[in-house]
């Protein structure tokens, strides 16, 4: 699923921020120069990949000076020999930069368990850092270098005030084979200290990254980076819900990119007891392979819904369950990280139109079906497919965001062969 | 996925069983007659089923004298209607058999959320009651009876000293649309009070259908149950191996029988840090979204097994994996629920050849590739696909079974409209 979007910033229009990139075949080579604080979030898979660790380590202190990313080749499961070249990578672009190896952040995406060409990297590096600069053509060929199966670069930014926020990221599922998903960058140019870049960013994953699924698979590679170039001044609580809003885009375009996807999945749960329950149903919901290829067929299957509700070991009342299908738009992908979280009317307006798409139709109502199953047929066939779910036992809210399962994602990950 | 087999002993082998059962358009009905002692296993989905509620409270007593089961409608998020309509499928049955409605276990698989047509349900249960009987064609008719989308029937028996332990069991998944899973009955002549035969049933239902997973949906209906007839003399240890046989082949009957499989997966883990890491290692190789269409395409895609690991939370130092690919035959079943009960033998031999079907091939020996990855690919043609897991940091061990992912699954799921 190709989304079609235009974005007002790019990275590089986040002072202090200069990038480039290359992608030629088999991979790509992508660099960021970025002075400034600096907050990560990674993988838990006990499997993390050299350049995780590394830059774990490195982004510690918190500066931050230049990133350095290779598509192609993930350089997971690779041992000491993976962990050297790592090192090699950060040192190749410290030397350059003139600041400290520690200073370096380092990513890596690709096949599983093959040691990196360090020559084909040199190569790359050499190529690429005469060109780091701040037009915008070196923020789109930066995201096209780190992309790997992704079917479009993945970019977002907004301007608050003086400041901007823009980010750029790549990922499409755990992606054919052995290709290690999701990275992300997100820049600014406010003023913040350590401490509340670091509270933004975790904030920000929760409610976005930590909140999408394309088939349940956390990858060894995994990686989000908040940098602040510092340049001006910003109300943190302004800063927090701009990086809210541009992580919100960007996952969106990672599960819609979604391996084979068609269609993406918002769910909304709310009424449950409190607000962990309510995620661990919306969760459920949009991971079951039952509901995802419901959707694929554009089946109001409701009971497969109740199911996964069932095992998700939230409780729950009487249900009432509405479907509403529309046209994707970048600004509404705010609205599954804003549940819980005030934004009230996203759930409130059950049963009424909505932003001038599809009418949400009303499947149940309090445990009894509606008898609209046509009607909600008709809602499946937005290519974003909404399903509003009230729990009626509480006040917990949250939201899902996934993709439906077809014929492709099984081609794309059976057919491959390495 | 057809599994071909012969079974020596059918449900009406055990002495005091007699069953008959109608399958029809739509649906069918089974009846079985056992007074004896029972214990049951049932779906631990909060909307359980209304026949499930009922059965779970009918069979608190330890006594059940017959069990009648629905397919074509799981009678689940029917409301208090669905409650009547269980209640009285029980007090129809109780009163042919002059017994009380409590000695009478009910179950219902099929479409969620539509009320049974107790009509239909009435005129089924006269053509079958006449014809209850002990023959062979009378298990056969109930194995059918039950079905749902089963693409064949599931029984087993064995036959240890003077008694038989026979079971039959449907169930293909969660199947297309709202169907709801997986309902089998065991029984047997051996004499065993009301709380070893609880204890035996955990055992094995723990070991067998708790280890198998299609696409992760736990259905509104699942019910195992295991009835005594108390006619023939066992030990109890002899009879808790017996049933943990026959579990383990009806268990892999079902798991072969999920929707669109082309192959099954069995996946052994030993060198855990202890048995719950090696389970939770093994569940989520077998669950895997990618893991399962690697084995459908035949690539032996080690980076993603490591990637399941990974995240399974499992403690884990250098792997060893290695793939094995074989016919399936149903005493192969039992080995994997022996994997951790002394049953040592079948995870050390890596390595060596088994079972005069195909060699192991080494893929990673302690963390490192070997190279085999074209031998693997031929291992991986087999229509069981073995994976065995050293995570080399402990004596754990645990075992998993699923299927592939293929296209039929998303056909099945996506295609099928209500």
């Amino acid at each position: 699923m190709k989304l079609k979007y235009r974005t007002d910033y790019l990275i590089t229009h986040v002072r202090g921020v200069e990038c480039s990139g290359v992608r030629v075949k088999g991979g790509g080579l992508g660099l960021v120069r970025c002075s400034g604080t600096v907050a990560g979030v990674f993988t838990r898979n006990k499997f993390r990949a050299a350049p995780v660790i590394l830059t774990q380590k490195h982004i510690s202190d918190g500066h931050i000076e230049g990133i350095i990313v290779n598509s192609g080749n993930a350089n997971a499961y690779t041992g000491e020999k993976g962990m050297e070249n790592a090192k090699k990578m950060a040192e190749m672009y410290a030397e350059k930069l003139g600041c400290e190896e520690k200073d370096i952040a380092v990513s890596s995406t690709g096949v599983i368990g093959v040691q990196l060409d360090m020559k084909w990297i040199e190569s790359l590096f050499n190529e690429v850092y005469p060109k780091i600069g701040d037009g915008d053509e070196n923020a789109w060929n930066f995201a096209k270098a780190i992309t790997t199966t992704d079917a479009f670069t993945k970019q977002w930014g907004v301007k608050v005030g003086d400041a901007v926020i823009a980010g750029v990221a790549k990922g499409a599922g755990m992606i054919a084979p052995n290709m290690a998903t999701m990275l992300c960058y997100v820049f600014t140019d406010a003023e913040v200290n350590a401490e509340d870049l670091n509270e933004i960013l975790r904030y920000a994953v929760n409610r976005t990254f930590n909140s999408i699924t394309v088939d349940g698979d956390t990858s060894t590679n995994d990686t989000v980076l908040l940098v602040s170039t510092g340049r001006k001044k910003l109300e943190t609580e302004k800063l927090k819900k701009a990086v809210l809003r541009v992580c919100s885009v960007l996952a969106e375009m990672i599960v819609a990119d979604g391996e084979g996807a068609t269609k993406l999945i918002r769910v909304f749960v709310s009424g449950a007891r409190n607000d962990e329950e309510a995620y661990r149903a919306a969760r459920a919901v949009a991971s079951s392979t039952l509901v995802k290829t419901a959707v694929f067929g554009g089946d109001p299957n409701w009971g497969r819904i109740v199911a996964a509700l069932g095992y998700s070991g939230a409780e729950a009342g009487e249900i009432t369950l509405e479907i509403c299908g529309k046209e994707w738009r970048a600004e509404d992908s705010f609205a599954l990280s804003c549940v819980g979280e005030g934004a009230d009317k996203m759930m409130a307006g059950m049963g009424r139109e909505r932003n001038g798409t599809t009418r949400r139709v009303r499947i149940l109502d309090r445990g009894r079906e509606t008898g609209n199953r046509e009607k909600a047929r008709e809602a499946m066939k937005g290519e974003v497919v909404e399903i509003h779910i009230d729990l009626g036992v509480g006040e917990g809210k949250a939201s899902f965001a996934g993709c439906d399962l077809s014929y492709d994602y099984v081609r794309l990950n059976s057919e491959y062969t390495t």
